[in-house]
């Protein structure tokens, strides 16, 4: 990699989500070199993805790039490359685009979907972690309905337009409820000759309750929400299979072509991380300053990283406010650091968790305060705007909210690349050329 | 197809450009049943195509759900398919998801890329007629940054950085003036350890002068302005080849990953229509009725169609405006018909014509008017305004603008997908999948 050697330590972070680019933002790089490597030239805000994916945002408003963000940092150089590995004893990350010497490492790799190690679910189920994805589910589900018009089979048109959505986190909450809305609001109007009556959704959670990480109340209104908009709810419900088109879970089975997967995440290590030091979740643990132990230059921070502590016995939660946290942490480990001064163990600050349902309505549990309805949703907004990056974003995004509160349509319905089923071989033959 | 049988006379579109779009919106159709085809579910505005591909605009503000337009049309149906050709004598059109009876045929397929039988640059150049091969420009264009601050090679940088732009219509001097504000104004914030002073912008152009279809004083001013940005032109120069990496004209050879076509169009006809039928441009002769010779119930509208005439006896210009007044004109005569009324055949009326260079600066003709400088740019930007399809597209394209008339940098240049250079073999295993 064609990196200027400087007379400073380098710190290498691999990453640009939360985390990643918390860190390459906050550290004094006066006095750091700091690398960061991603292969994508932008951030993703990935709590929105679900927006994107429902055709509620154009994708450019939830996504920021990594230059422009990093424009006013000296000595801060990002590389857009895959991390092929890392060589912990040499110092060195290794990737399509060369080696990379380290000084300090950064690991801030995130977490990808975890399909259990169901390989037909993994094949045909349609994740939406990443930009793309959301794009390609958007694609396929405004396809499946123009598909859907032009068969009489009903079978088929019930298998095109039924949703089986994965995980009732607030991710699978917030898409079902999206979806619901499309359903009720906008697909009558785009498709008046087709009856979607028969277009079901269906919200699949293993656990006793949704929203199993939020108090039992706010659970039990997001529920009454999702009911009212006609989303139908399983807990306690485990998904077993995926063939040829039929969703078998522990309850009943679905017959569906979206199977959208909002289940279960995993931590993405790079190679080269010892066997021993992989935990729970597919995370990499690491001491009370996110410090790999027994190699003082390796760092691991956001969903990746395995901080078991006394309040988190089995790690943080795997979300974007531990992330931003812990990048904000190490940062400020290292401006201490140039000062000879040490820093306490990292302490996750929490400020609550939230999720919507749909227009005027969502959950909010913060310190001391639940609220629900309206002004949780107004909050909800407010929150999801602020963290956005950059100005235009929030315009743009705040345009649309407007929009879809006062006319429930703003067109951005695009099936700009049509989805292919094959997605995966399409991907090798890319990767190939 | 699954389209109703009514009562009614069916008239099917091909194409949801703007001559077809315009039809399906004007024609009465509670007097006729309208089926609308086009392979995208969107409609396109082409000529702000350039600024998506120089990162100033999102693709979904230039595009809208076809579904959306019609919405309120009655007895209007759109199907997103692709049309294999037609069967006159049948009165048969052919599509990937069956045959469909028409009793009026309305031909509305625009133009394609004319590389006037040139394979390798048919393989290696990088077009811009659609959504798609927008992005795909926008994502090239940023890779190649990518990558060539990653090699010592100053031959291969040059090749990454070096923009071809081969044809000076309005299309080609936008690009070009857009392509220079980049290189002035934000590439150097975005890439501090390259040196972009070895990155150059060729415009070629075979005829004597750009924008040969204006007046000499607005292509005289068009150059001035592009000179003054930093714009190479080349005027009475033609593209020969383009062989591993080095475009070879008439005048000087360029080496250059970036060669962007412009140059030619060419209509692109269904399959079915007589040879004879076809004339200069690869387009439809039609009468002054945009009637097929010999077949009253086939039309041809927007840059497919050949109407000769005293005033234009090659045809009209290939263009939007056209394109729409034919669009409006066939729906009046439709329209009329329904009264046993007759119409006068079709003429076009000029409004005349504009390109803008960059910020502050364009050329506008109109009748009786010519002007350029900052009034035009704004007479440009109003005009353009003014012709997006939504309001909500009309915001954000000028939240956009705003945005970049006192930033020069709103945030948009996200490689979402990279552009890989076997787009041809991708798309081959696409269809196939």
């Amino acid at each position: 990699m064609n990196i200027p050697t400087i007379d400073l330590p380098r710190v290498v972070v691999i990453g640009a989500g939360f985390a990643g680019l918390k860190l390459a933002r906050q550290i004094n790089s006066n006095h750091y070199q700091v690398v960061l490597v991603d292969k994508n030239n932008y951030h993703t805000f990935q709590p929105l993805l679900y927006q994107v994916a429902s055709a509620g945002l154009e994708p450019d408003s939830i996504a920021y790039p990594i230059r422009k963000i990093l424009r006013r940092k000296p000595n801060t150089y990002y590389r857009m490359a895959e991390v092929e590995g890392v060589e912990l004893n040499q110092k060195l990350v290794n990737t399509n685009i060369g080696k990379i010497k380290y000084d300090y490492l950064v690991i801030a790799t995130g977490a990808g979907n975890n399909f259990f190690g169901n390989k037909t679910i993994e094949e045909n189920a349609v994740p939406m972690k990443s930009l793309v994805e959301a794009l390609d589910l958007r694609s396929k589900i405004l396809q499946n309905f123009e598909i859907a018009l032009n068969t009489h089979d009903l079978k088929e048109r019930e298998r095109l337009t039924n949703f089986v959505i994965v995980g009732a986190g607030p991710t699978g909450v917030e898409l079902a409820g999206a979806l619901a809305e499309l359903k009720n609001k906008i697909l009558p109007k785009d498709f008046p000759d087709l009856d979607l009556r028969m277009m079901k959704i269906h919200l699949i959670e293993a656990a006793p309750r949704i929203l199993s990480a939020m108090n039992e109340k706010s659970s039990s209104k997001a529920k009454t929400y999702l009911k009212n908009l006609g989303v139908h709810i399983w807990e306690n419900t485990k998904v077993e299979d995926y063939i040829e088109g039929t969703v078998h879970t522990s309850n009943e089975d679905f017959y569906s072509d979206n199977l959208i997967w909002a289940a279960g995440v995993k931590g993405q290590i790079p190679k080269g991380i010892d066997a021993s030091n992989i935990g729970r979740g597919n995370r990499v643990k690491v001491n009370g300053y996110c410090q790999l132990p027994g190699d003082e230059s390796v760092f691991v921070v956001g969903d990746v990283a395995l901080v078991e502590s006394e309040a988190y016995p089995n790690g943080h939660p795997m979300m974007g406010s531990v992330a931003m946290q812990q990048g904000a942490y190490l940062a400020h480990f290292f401006n201490r650091k140039l000062k000879n001064k040490s820093v306490q163990p990292f302490e996750y600050n929490d400020k609550g968790s939230m999720a919507t349902v749909g227009k005027n309505r969502a959950v909010v549990e913060t310190k001391g305060f639940k609220f629900q309805g309206i002004f949780a949703w107004f909050v909800w907004m407010f929150v999801h705007l602020m963290l956005l990056v950059g100005f235009r974003n929030r315009v743009v995004v705040f345009v649309n909210w407007m929009w879809n509160y006062f006319k429930y349509n703003n067109g951005l319905r695009l099936i700009i690349r049509p989805y292919y089923k094959s997605k995966r071989e399409e991907k090798k033959n890319k990767n190939a050329a």
